[in-house]
């Protein structure tokens, strides 16, 4: 079996770096201990070892294809959605009185990390199942959830998502699906989504859509939207189930995850098809909210788990290729010693501990957020804290590992040479897979701006400063290993950047000029989310060489020196590079309003 | 039809930037005219509109396959082929003398970009033959330029160029395609070569295959490599064609390129395949690099053919898209003005500045390499100045608009949001095609060894000062102008960040540690392509802004404000991120030898 993540890295992420029994010792989480834990996470590598990996080329190959009304997936999704609903995969972080296992986010995370390294275009259907899921129990009446949640968890129906509009994409200010109430209190729906992930395939029993709409003469804009539950299946009152008027129009061809379906589809057409309002009538971007957090997170997941692949491939070739000579004094080639495999070339090194920090250190990020997210629902008294540092965190851990994700990849294809651009090698297809994260659930620009445009300015800084103190937190603690001091004063420099930064961006937002301010918001994202990287790094290194000082027998010397490497691999290579990018957001210049008299052309 | 290239970009940066008049002047191009060229440049274009860009998808979607021995290609392949022996395109660059038109290499690698901006999946063919040929012109005996070459440039035999080897790849060290020679003359040759773009079709009458192999007994490595004429058809003495025992065993199935083959060749497997020998024995490396450096260019070229297809693409895109608001003061949407056109938001024009400001930097460095070599090969007198800058320029040249093509392409696809990732739009197809040019012709890896551990320090020096000084002209006429002082002085900046990393750098090449000297030499590729497209852009502005005072009628105050505005991204944008880079570059902490005790797991 390939090599597509690494169990040890893993648990030393969740159990050394990130602490996690701590949090088990919370009330929620205390049917659980790390036993336990590692026992279900080793069913889910051996799950995802004997199921979804062997069918993740063929998967690309066949791709998902709409025919006769129908969209025809491969023919083992319908046994491994099961299977997943078996191994508890699908409730996994849901209550226990709802069905779930109540296990922390952070450990469903990591299951769905490990699942995605093995073959992205599957666990897509069950995280959407999960958050649809997640959503009937948390806003919708007591009634909808006995009808729909439990199949779902089991993996019989599957959920999705359905935002996107043919005229809209991510401007939900101009969704016009319509909503017409009925005497009965439930709605006729009726407006075509698109880019419906897991939309329609033929092994589900049913599927639950979670649909925004607009009700007839609500207000206009995002505060006119309300959420709705359209069924692909109404169950009747015998508890058939009979057609709820949902046609699939097609499915979108794609560059990647051609594997996993993206439906276009349209309700009502035929003016029977009825929805089930979730919660208040005018308040459904508030509850899909909840889900769209959610799906960020995950998207960083993907991203990450897809570079943890790539890197294993590429390592695997870089470690039996041979190619090329070692090079001598003078510039000459070891000619004596012949041929070298291509692992001693510094540039192919450099490859690899380049995809080995980004992906390492998005992992690490994702699991960050996590433990935020289960502190604040599972800590009541503090919630506000880690609520405060996870509102930060979303769009970043979304954002970094779906960029830089994309330039691990890269590097792990450039390895190959010409085998990397070929078929035969699995590299191109994670290429291809992984491009897709950055613009899922909010483009990169979109990430970007909530993160300067909102989460910079909210609660007038506190998030921000919530979250410097974080990091300065670890700065204080590194600065006291002397083996780390270097690297923690290395951090620690950046935080006058970032001060400059806003000094420099701030009073722009003052003066309303918002178009001005948000216009770099990018490249903020990019350096912000290098910051908090080499954060995550830092702690790697402080655990890697605490574990080193107490000769840690849990991990070998080796691995942890090697975290230590790739930590000064991340500042050396990657943390140096922000200087140059706050300066230029600090220019004055400014070139890219439509207000210029330029304009491309 | 779809925009791909811009004609007055083209025009402005061939007859205004890069003064090609002038070269005009020289013996060997006065047959032409600025009139005449642009004749020929109109009939690519028109050739591309009708023949190359209406196929350019369904070559994606249909591509090149093998089957009962064979490659199948695109039908049309025959007659476009055939066309391009009409237009003179195949010949362009050839000696009159040699049946070609003894057009300037600058106005070969024009036409190239026209038809490559169209569909990147045929120039291949022409670029390949024209190669080919051109080396038996050059190094082979007269008979065979006769009996080969008038069939190659008229569009009828196609050529190649082999050299990749399942075991070897870019190791030319550790060919082992062997050539018995016999007693007419000829040799016997035996072995495989792989990666052979365009390596068999069905619609060449023969291929004519320029072959680097070992003759029996030779020095061990580069020293014992000739060159060899390898035909498919053997031309048998009633001037019948033959079979020559050259088996075509697969073609590779790509991530892009689709419709451009790629086989995988046998020959000699029934030993029966005659080779004949070009120039002198074990001299076949040095021979086979005149066509090497040509490609090098002409894979950059590709890069920047493809950013530019892309960057109009998507740029058509956002003038038409609907979506979101413009953002007013403290944050709100402008509900009034209702969804604006995706242009008007500031990351969608960043993202297409950037795109423009890769292209046309990259194509203005491309002319500016071209014209180096022509000069090279028109003014006897001055030949070795000239060529020494195109040595520098090469792998540059070839890596710049392959790496930040990529670049400029993710951004063209990311402003289409989920549609950029769908096959209907062409950006996928953009995004996947231009991936193959940072690994042709010697990977990114490769070149920057050219570049640091060569070109640096060749002839003491005399490379890399001769260019710096080209520079430094450019930026004292920079300031000379008001509006462009700003601009020159940030380049002039620049350059003692290259003394102070060449100071840190030199001593280690010198100590004798080699691996260490070019550790991070594709960083140092990085910050020096940045600087010399920078270059390139100041040169445009110098144009633009003299045009402007001159209110030169031949191109509108639009276009040439906006060169000046692009050019201006390009300094805040991209230049500014390079003090960064040397900084890494000049760091002591060294992390990717295979000395480390590190590695990566």
């Amino acid at each position: 079996m390939a090599a597509y993540f690494n169990m040890e890295t893993l648990k030393f992420l969740m159990f050394n770096v990130h602490k996690l029994e701590e949090l088990l010792l919370n009330e929620r989480y205390n049917a659980f201990d790390k036993e336990s834990i590692l026992l279900f996470l080793q069913s889910v590598a051996d799950f995802s070892d004997q199921d979804l990996y062997p069918i993740f080329k063929e998967m690309d190959e066949k791709p998902a294809k709409f025919s006769e009304g129908k969209i025809h997936v491969h023919p083992k999704i319908k046994d491994i959605l099961i299977k997943q609903g078996e191994l508890g995969i699908i409730g996994a972080s849901f209550d226990e009185s709802m069905g779930g296992l109540q296990l922390p986010a952070t450990v469903m995370h990591a299951a769905y990390f490990i699942m995605e390294a093995a073959n992205n275009h599957i666990p897509g259907y069950a995280g959407l199942t999960a958050g649809a899921a997640h959503l009937i129990s948390s806003f919708a009446d007591k009634k909808y959830h006995e009808q729909y949640v439990p199949n779902m968890l089991s993996g019989e129906w599957s959920g999705t998502m359905c935002l996107s509009e043919p005229q809209a994409g991510s401007g939900l200010s101009d969704i016009k699906c319509s909503a017409k109430p009925l005497d009965d209190g439930t709605f006729l729906i009726k407006g075509h989504k698109i880019f419906i992930s897991g939309g329609d395939h033929e092994y589900a029993g049913n599927i639950i859509h979670l649909l925004l709409a607009r009700i007839e003469g609500a207000p206009a804009g995002t505060k006119g939207i309300s959420l709705f539950i359209v069924p692909k299946y109404k169950i009747s009152p015998d508890q058939t189930l009979v057609n709820n008027d949902v046609i699939t129009a097609g499915d979108f061809q794609k560059m990647g995850q051609r594997g996993y379906c993206t439906a276009h589809l349209v309700f009502g057409d035929n003016d029977h098809c009825t929805g089930y309002l979730v919660g208040e009538p005018n308040k459904g971007l508030s509850y899909m909210f909840q889900m769209m957090n959610d799906a960020r997170i995950a998207v960083g997941r993907g991203g990450a788990a897809i570079a943890s692949a790539a890197y294993y491939a590429s390592l695997q070739y870089a470690q039996e290729r041979q190619q090329g000579r070692r090079l001598l004094s003078g510039g000459r080639k070891d000619e004596a010693a012949g041929p070298t495999l291509i692992i001693n070339h510094p540039d192919v090194r450099r490859m690899l501990f380049l995809q080995k920090a980004i992906y390492e250190g998005s992992l690490s990020l994702i699991l960050q957020s996590s433990i935020y997210h289960d502190r604040e629902i599972s800590e009541k008294e503090n919630n506000n804290h880690w609520n405060l540092l996870l509102e930060f965190l979303t769009p970043i851990t979304k954002t970094y590992p779906s960029e830089k994700g994309k330039l691990a990849v890269d590097n792990g294809l450039q390895i190959l040479g010409g085998y990397g651009f070929c078929a035969d090698f699995i590299l191109q297809q994670y290429y291809r897979d992984i491009r897709i994260m950055s613009i899922y659930e909010g483009t990169t620009g979109i990430q970007s701006l909530d993160l300067l445009g909102r989460k910079v300015l909210m609660e007038n800084g506190l998030v921000l400063k919530t979250m410097l103190a974080e990091i300065q937190h670890t700065i204080s603690e590194g600065k006291m290993d002397e083996r780390l001091m270097a690297t923690a004063e290395e951090l620690e420099d950046q935080l006058p950047m970032v001060e400059a930064t806003l000094a420099h961006l701030i009073p722009i937002a003052m003066k309303g000029e918002t178009e001005k301010f948000v216009s770099d918001a990018t490249l903020f994202m990019e350096a912000i989310g290098t910051i908090v990287v080499a954060w995550q790094w830092l702690k790697i290194g402080i655990t890697a060489s605490n574990a080193l000082k107490s000769s840690d027998a849990a991990f070998s010397a080796s691995m942890l020196k090697n975290k230590l490497h790739t930590m000064r691999f991340f500042y050396k290579y990657e943390l140096a590079r922000n200087k140059s990018i706050f300066k230029i957001i600090q220019s004055d210049e400014v070139l890219t309003l439509a207000e210029d008299e330029a304009f491309p052309d």
